[in-house]
């Protein structure tokens, strides 16, 4: 069986998905990407989170041919494929949607989150960003690709470890990161902000984002070549 | 014993109930249907559900009669047989009931649930409908029956299997499926989508259902002749 | 040891307590009476709930003196004795007091909760009524006592056990049945009410309580000469 | 190995501090003083708080080096530092900083928390407070020191143990206590208090704090030479 290690880390990812609270019933899945052979390993559709083993991932290349699996990947599959193909460069090796429920509120209110604070602001360089909303055409075709290439749009001018996840309009969260481990710990994260941004709205309807100063002071404290959190 | 699947089927959906979340106290109950026969299993009154047996159900025809059982069956029986008769031969053999939080909320409301999102449209085709306000006639007659035939009668345009579950206005959710296990899945797939309408409403007050054309993707990915979600 | 029954009804319904979500930290405890020789047993002040036993429940008569114990009872009792005192015709042997979280949020709102559905008619023959402020006397006075007199005065026209529980303004709920178990069962129902009431107004600020004639039918569908719920 | 005592209970309180519910990720920390040395035990920065031990807690004195420790202490060091000096004639002897989701809304919202009710009034004299904003130069220069400073300029005319703890504004609660459990006990609250008053101003937006004369009745009854609340 070749591909063992994405193999083993994307089935470890699914499977730990519902302790997480993230998901609910069948309504997530994780991609691990092999940067060298250019191949992602996805969960299989449909098929309940404890049920999967390392061989049943489905192996899929970056344009999106299946190169070993039994069983058919993830309806979501082409989204997982347009984001590990455009953020691959910035070190993005594991994407994971979730339909967590705080943050599909703000998809489904067509709202970004506001950086209300500072336990955004140490994941987020600003408000978690949200996607225009699609054509009728790109529904009606290559719905899951439309997607994933309206989300590489709205990065355009964003860099994706600065903004490690993203609101599907009317839809729910996308998240990534260099690992599957943070990947799914900045899907977690977004649930987080997610939850206390709803809660300080309900406090105050018209509080205020955070200034740029504790913006920047908060994000740079945990990212980049001055960071001095943590024990790195 | 006869009726021993269907007796082992209620028993199973009924003890699991508590554990989905859905149920608080006694306040839920499932019924299975076997068609060949017309008899469907419910849960006995008031009973404490892991004290439940396939033993213990209560067997009842499709016209309210008791076949088999020591125990009364529950109060809503009428109401079970009110949907298997009238959803059987969309394949409906299994209804549930509960007072699941969120869900009542919207029944309590008088509000149906607007398709906010593609959570809501991979397993209802629209909002979730409401039934109307009964008559004092109907309320102090036969109260459980007429709440069945509430729900018919909201279905007269609308296929039980486009949208399988209901909210009965000023009580709460019936849902429906054709297996106990898709029953309880709409039970619980609805309480998820009435707790995310509710922070989608918090997030933003003017909110929109999703476009047609959105829906239509998302419920026919799932549902139908070219559904391409899942193994099937 | 005398009075063992009321002791140990005491104690586990106080054990109890804490796996019911309906109390945080300390906040929270249960009298229960032996109408015969006028004596009731709470729960120590203070004490953490694992830590009680039968032997450290205190016994104290409806005249408030303390009949049994080595610790002091809870800095509530003035007000259960209150209860137990004025409710003890009507059937009333154990009292439960708690903040639990939405029951309070109606209690420190200054609102009843109106009965917005069947849920709370199964329970409440009404809105669940709220007491009046005290005045800066009775609270510089016999606090507790005045607490008591307070729910007493509110009840001048209701049927203790048509409401089983009653929110002390800017304070809490308390509750309470013919059994330990059942004035527990009425602490959670209120809280589960009270969850759904908020809900509601959140999908509906101008939502109407239920018309009379469907809360009596729920009402007494569970109580009284006529009900058929449950195997009774 | 020395300072083991404050080594344990640091080490301790933090382990615990995932099982209040009070820390999503690795957002808390726990300090612990030893008000004869001038030293404190500190959780080291971005540890799980499953990996801790003893000897992992990082020792500090108070004025912010490094007395024993093969790790980096919390990046919130100087706040705790900042805190235990100012407050430690006051008894403080343990600071709780926890990023708890019902707290931060009110924080992140620039609100102090009303005193709603009785629940708050155990264990708040008033107001739960929040901090000024922070200037630019402070959050660029000593941020953490400079929170610490807004704090204690909020505390000038405040007892530490009228008020267990405080909201630093756009970011969360500060909790603190005679010993580590007391101020886990404080920052519980807190949370329990943040979460009733939201849903009080869901309730009735337009709410009011309770009358001194109840806020005085409640916290003295608990605290001060004239408590009678618990067996003390």
């Amino acid at each position: 069986m070749n591909y063992q290690s994405i193999r083993e880390a994307c089935c470890e990812a699914n499977r730990k998905l519902p302790a997480t609270g993230l998901v609910d019933l069948t309504f997530g899945n994780v991609s691990v990407l092999d940067p060298d052979s250019g191949v992602f390993a996805i969960k299989p559709s449909g098929v309940d989170y404890d049920a999967l083993t390392p061989d049943s991932m489905v192996l899929v290349d970056l344009n999106g041919e299946v190169v070993e699996g039994e069983l058919k990947p993830s309806s979501d599959t082409p989204t997982h494929q347009r984001l590990l193909q455009a953020f691959g460069d910035a070190g993005v090796t594991s994407v994971v949607h979730t339909h967590s429920r705080n943050a599909v509120a703000f998809a489904q209110a067509g709202r970004e989150i506001p950086c209300f604070g500072t336990t955004h602001a140490d994941y987020f360089f600003g408000a978690v960003p949200i996607t225009r909303e699609l054509t009728a055409d790109e529904i009606q075709g290559e719905y899951e690709w439309a997607t994933g290439e309206a989300i590489v749009e709205r990065f355009a001018d964003l860099k994706p470890l600065d903004f490690p996840a993203v609101l599907v309009k009317s839809h729910g969260p996308f998240a990534w990161g260099k690992t599957a481990d943070k990947a799914v710990e900045h899907a977690l994260a977004l649930e987080i902000i997610a939850d206390m941004a709803l809660k300080t709205l309900a406090a105050n309807p018209s509080a205020e984002p955070i200034p740029d100063v504790l913006l920047k002071k908060h994000f740079l404290r945990k990212h980049g070549s001055s960071a001095y959190y943590g024990q790195g």
